[in-house]
C-alpha cells in the first residue's frame, strides 16, 4: 500500500518531520511518501494561506495519480482542499483534523484540542462543527506559538503546547488531547508523556486511518457529490487543468 | 461607492449578465465593476472548481485593493475563497449564497433553493449548515444543468428553472425561493413573474446589503479572526504573495 | 422610499433618538418616520412588556399601511411583534435584533451581544436560536443598566456599556459587538471609538437592511406562513381589527 | 386546587367544550375554571391573532391572580403569551402545545402533530425549536379545516381529522398523535378509537402537568428570567398596568 | 392507581428512602410500591453499574407485570434501561432524569443539574441530548460525594450538595436547580430552603408525572418502536426471558 | 494484535460468520478471536434485546481481559455496552455501528443505512445523533427481515437488502450505504457487486479502526469519564463483579 502524505505547506523540514512521524506507525506493507507543492506558503496560519495552499494539495494528488497511490493525507490541521482532492481521485483522502477527530471520539467522550495560533482556532472551529463532533469536543485551545516554531524553536514550542495541553487536562473536563497542527506529529510521545493523557495526533491518526480504509477495499465514492470533476475548459495559468483526464 | 462584483469563473459573457444585474439594483451613488480572473474554470460545478477559482477572487480582491474598492462580491453561488478574501481588506466581502439566505429569511419563514446541477447541491447544503441557515430552507433542488446553458441554451435553462421553482412552490411548504446559481440573475424577473413567488436572487441581493454595510460605515472586522494575514514567505508560482503589504 | 421605525415603546425622547439614528444613516432617497404607540410601556424590559408593546407595532404598521409605507423597523431588541406585524403587509419587516445579527455575520466569524439587563439576556438568546445566529454569539452580556438610564443617565449608561464591551473584547475571542437596545442607537460611533472594534447596532443596521429588501423589489411574502390574515370577528376592546382589509 | 383554564380566543362555546375536557381529567381536589378574555380574536389562526390573543391571556392571569389560583393553561396551541403570563405569577403556567410535547415524549419515541390550518403549523414548528422537542416529532401535518369548523361542522371536522392522522399513522413511524388545537379537546376519545394509536390532547395535558407541579409544591421560578416585572409606567389604553403590584 | 418505584440499585436504605419521597407527593389515590433487584450494584456511579443495573429494573417491571401496575418509575438518575423498560408494559415508565428535566422546564427558562461525582456527568450530559434538553441546561456540576454518602454521610452530603447548588445560583444564571441523583430524594426541601430557587428532584417529579399520564389514560405506545418485543430464545442464564408472554 | 470481535447474541453461526468477515480483512499481524456470551438473546431486534445482550458483551470483555486483548469489537448494530465496556479495559472498543458511521463519512458526503426490521431504526437513529453523525445520514431504511433469516434464508435476506439498497441509490442522493446489522458482515461483497455503491460493513471496518488505533498506541482513556469502576459491592447473581480487580 503507497501512501502519499501531502504536507500543503512548502517548508522542506516540516515535510520530512511528518514523514518521519508518518512512517513510524505505518503498518509493514505500507509505504509513506511523504511530498509537499513547489508553490505556496511556508506556513499556514490564515485562510489566505489555505486557499492557496489547496492548489498545492491538488497538485500532489494529481501527481500522485500519475504514479498510483492508494490513499492520500492531507497534513494540515484545517484539512484544505479536502473535498476538491477526494473528486480527483477513487483513493481515499484523509484529513489530519477529520482523522484526529474521529480517533479522539473512539477513545474518550469528550476532548480538547490543542493547536499554535489564536486566529486558526475559527478554522478548527468550523471542522467540527462541518463534521459532526462540535459536542464531542470541550475546547479550542491555542499555545500561541507561529508554526514555524515548532521546527526553529521546537524546546519553547514544546514546553507552551505541554502547559496548554495541562491547563486542558485540569481545567476542560476531557480524557483526551487533539493536537492541532501537522508540524506537532514529532512531539507526540513527548507530551503524552508530560500530560498523562491519550495525546491525538492528527498524521498518524491519518495514516492508521487510511490504511483502515484501504485495507477494506474502499475509496472515495465516485457516485454523487465526490464524482470525478465534468471535463470542462480552465484558462490562464491554470489552463492545464483543462486536460483532467479522470477516472 | 465602488462595489466590486468578482464573477469567480472567467465566462466573459457570465461576467457581463452578472454585472448589468448587479447595476440593474445599483444604488445612485453606486459604482459597479464587474471583472473575472484571468486564470481559472469557466464554470464552477464542483469541489475542484471552486478550490481553483478561490484563487481567483483572492487576485481580484488583491487588484480591487490597488484601486481603491469599497466592497466586495463573489458571484458563484458556492462563496468560494470567502473568509480568505475577508482576510485581504477592510472592506465587506459578500458572498451570493449568503447575501440570498439573508434576504430569503428576512422575508419569509421558509425558503428553497432552486440551483443548476445534482452535484453542486451539497456545496449549497454545507453553506446553509456553516451560516446557520439550515432550518430555514426545506429543500435544496436542482433543475439539473450546467452552469454555461445559462449562456448557451437560455431558454431551455429558463422553462427548467421555472419548472422546478413551481415544483418547490407547490411541494415544499415556502414563502421564497433562493436562485442559486450567479448565472442566473438576469433571469429573475422572468422566473419570478412565471412562479408567482418572492425570487432571491444572490447577485442583486449582494448588491444591496454591501451598500447597506458600507453604508452603516462597516467593513470586515480586523480584529480577530479575519485579521490581515501576518507576513510570510511564498514560493514557486505563488511567490509574489510574500509581498503582501496589507492594512 | 419612506421607512416607518416603530419604537414599540412610549418613550417620546426614545423615539426621536431611534429617529435620528435612522434619519443619520438613510440613504439619500429614503424618508424616516419615527413613531411610537400612543398605549404601551415606557420601556421595555420582559417579556410581559414584549407582550403589550406588540399591539402597539401592530397598531404602528396599520398606520402605516393607511399612510403608504415601504418598509417597517421594530426599534426594541426583541423583536416583539414581529411575524405579526409581518402578516400584516406588503412592506418588508425588520427587526432591530435580527438585523443586527445578519450584519454582524457578514462582517465577522464570531460576535457577543451587550445589552441593558440580565433580565432580558433570555429574550435574545430565544432571538438567536430562532434566527439560525446562535453559533455566531460567544456570549451575550448585560451592562445592568435599566433602558431608561439610556435617556437620563447617559453618561453612566455609556460608561457601563463600554466597560462591557471592552470585556467582551478581551474575554470571548470576537470580531464584533453587538448592541442590544434601540435606545444605544446613539451612543454607537462613542462606543466604536472607545472600544476598537466594529460596533454593530440594530436600528441603522435594520435601516439599511430595509433599503436592501425594498431596493430589490421585495417585500414580505403573502405565499403561505405569513399571507395576510383572514378576515375573522374580534371582541371586545379588539372589536375594531374585524374589519382589517388586507392586501 | 384551583386551576384556571385560559382559552385565549373568544369564543365561549370553545371555553366550554375546553373546560368540559379539563374537568374530565382533573383529580379529585382539583376544581377546574375555565375562562376567556372580553377582547380578542374569535379563533386564533395567525401570529396576528396570537399577538392580539396574548394580551387576552394576561389579563385572564391577572384575574386569575386576584382570585387566588393554583395553576394556569393556556388553552391554544400557539401557547400565546407564554412568558409573559408565567412573569405576573408565582404558580405555574403551562401552554398546551408544550404539554402535549412533554407527555407525547414520555410515551413514544416519535410522534407526528395534526393540526387545522397549515399556516398554523409555522406556530408549531418554531415551538417545536424552542422547547427541544424537533428531533421528537416526525412531522408536522394540517388537516386543513379552520378553527371554528371544530364547532359549527364538528363531524366533518372530525372525519378530515381522523383522515389525516391514520395518514400520519401509516407513512410517518411514529408511536403517537399530538392533537394540535384546543379545540379538538372534547374529540379525543374519538380520534383515539378510530385511529388505533396513543393520542395526545394539549388541554388535558396541561391539567395534568399543572397538577404534577403544584403537587411538587413548584410553580414558576422567581429568580432571574421569571421573575415580576419591575414597576414602570404604562401609556394609554394599558395605563392600567402601571399600577401592577407583583408577588 | 398503583405505581411501582423502581430503586435500580440494591441498597435497601436508599429504596425507602425514595418511596418515602414518592409517597410524600403521591395523589389520594396512589399507591406506591418501592422496590430494588436483589442483584445488582449496591450504587450506580459508572456506565458499567448502569448496564448491570438495567438487567434488575428489567426484572423488577416483569414482577410488577406480573402484580398489576399502572406506572413504573426508574429511580436512578441515568434512566438505566428505560427504553427496554418501555417495551415491556403498556404501563407509562419514567425515568427521574428525565422527570426533572421536563419539570424544570416548565418553571423556569434555563436549570443546572447538581449530581454527586464527576463521572456520572457524562451520563446526565447524554441524557440531556437524547431528550432534547440541552439548550435548557447551563451547566452540570458535581458535588464530588459518592452515592452512598447520601445515606451513610448524610450531614457531610447535604454541606456539600448545598454549597455546589449556591454556586450555581450565583454563576449560571438560572432560574432552577435540578437534584441528580435518586439518593438525594429526601433531601429536597432542605435543600430548597438553603438555596431560595426551586429545587426539582427527579423521583417526585416521575411521580406526578407518572399519575398525569395514566390520568390521561395514556400509556406507553404498544405501535412502533416500543412495541412488546416479539418472542425469542434466550440462552443459559437469561433462558428464563425466552417465555415471555407480552400484552 | 489480538482482537476479540464479540457477537453479543448467542446464535453461534452468526459468530462463525463475523468471525469469517473480520478475519477476510484483518492485517496479517492480528490475531481474531470471534466470540459469544452463552448467556442472551439469539438475535438483537428490540431495546430489550439490548439491555440483556450488554451484559454478555460485558462477560466477553471480563474474559478477554483475562487473556490479554488489544482491542474489542461490539459486533451488533445497537453497539450495546458500548461505554460500559470501554470502562473495564485499557483496550479500545469499538462498535460495528460508530465503526460504519466513521467509515461511511470519510469516504462520501452522505450516506444511507439498510438494516434488517424497523423496530431497530430507532436504535439506529438514536446512535446518530449520539455519535454526531446525523447530518450524514441521508435516510435508515429496513429491508424487514428477522436478523435470523440473515442465517436461515439468505437468499431471500440477500435479495431484500439489495432492493433496499438500490432503492436508497435512486432516491436518497448518497455515495455510500451503511449495512445495518452484524449479520451482514460476509454479504458485502455481493451487495456491493449488484449495488455499485461503497457499502460499508461495520464488522470489518470495526477491525480496521481497531488496528488503527492499537497502530497508535492508544486506547480507551481512563482519565476521566470512561475510567475504571471503583471497586464496589454487588449482590446476588451479579455479585461476582464485586471483586473486579481493574487495571
Amino acid at each position: 500500500m503507497h501512501i502519499r502524505v501531502i504536507n500543503p505547506n512548502t517548508t522542506h523540514a516540516m515535510t520530512e518531520t511528518i514523514g518521519e512521524a508518518a512512517k513510524a506507525v505505518a503498518a509493514p506493507g505500507t509505504r509513506i511518501t511523504a511530498s509537499q507543492p513547489d508553490s505556496g506558503p511556508v506556513s499556514i496560519e490564515s485562510h489566505f494561506d489555505e486557499a492557496v495552499s489547496a492548489l498545492g494539495v491538488v497538485e500532489e494528488v494529481r501527481a500522485g495519480e500519475r504514479e498510483g497511490t492508494d490513499a492520500y493525507i492531507i497534513a494540515c490541521f484545517g484539512d484544505p482542499g479536502l473535498y476538491a482532492a477526494r473528486e480527483l481521485t477513487r483513493a481515499p483522502v484523509i484529513g489530519i483534523a477529520e482523522a484526529a477527530f474521529h480517533v479522539a471520539s473512539l477513545i474518550s467522550t469528550r476532548f480538547s484540542v490543542v493547536t499554535t495560533l489564536p486566529r486558526t482556532l475559527i478554522i478548527a472551529e468550523h471542522l467540527l462543527d462541518n463534521y459532526g463532533f462540535r459536542h464531542s469536543c470541550r475546547r479550542l485551545r491555542a499555545a500561541d506559538i507561529p508554526v514555524l516554531d515548532l521546527e526553529e524553536n521546537p524546546d519553547i514550542a514544546l514546553e507552551r503546547i505541554i502547559d496548554e495541553c495541562l491547563k486542558a487536562k485540569r481545567e476542560d473536563n476531557i480524557g483526551a488531547i487533539v493536537l492541532g497542527c501537522g508540524g506537532m506529529a514529532d512531539l507526540t510521545p513527548q507530551i503524552s508523556d508530560a500530560v498523562g493523557l491519550p495525546v491525538v495526533e492528527g498524521v498518524t491518526a491519518a495514516v492508521k486511518l487510511a490504511e483502515a480504509v484501504v485495507g477494506l477495499g474502499l475509496g472515495t465514492s465516485k457516485f454523487g457529490d465526490l464524482a470525478f470533476p465534468g471535463s470542462k475548459r480552465f484558462t490562464g495559468r491554470f489552463a492545464e487543468y483543462s486536460d483532467l483526464a479522470h477516472g
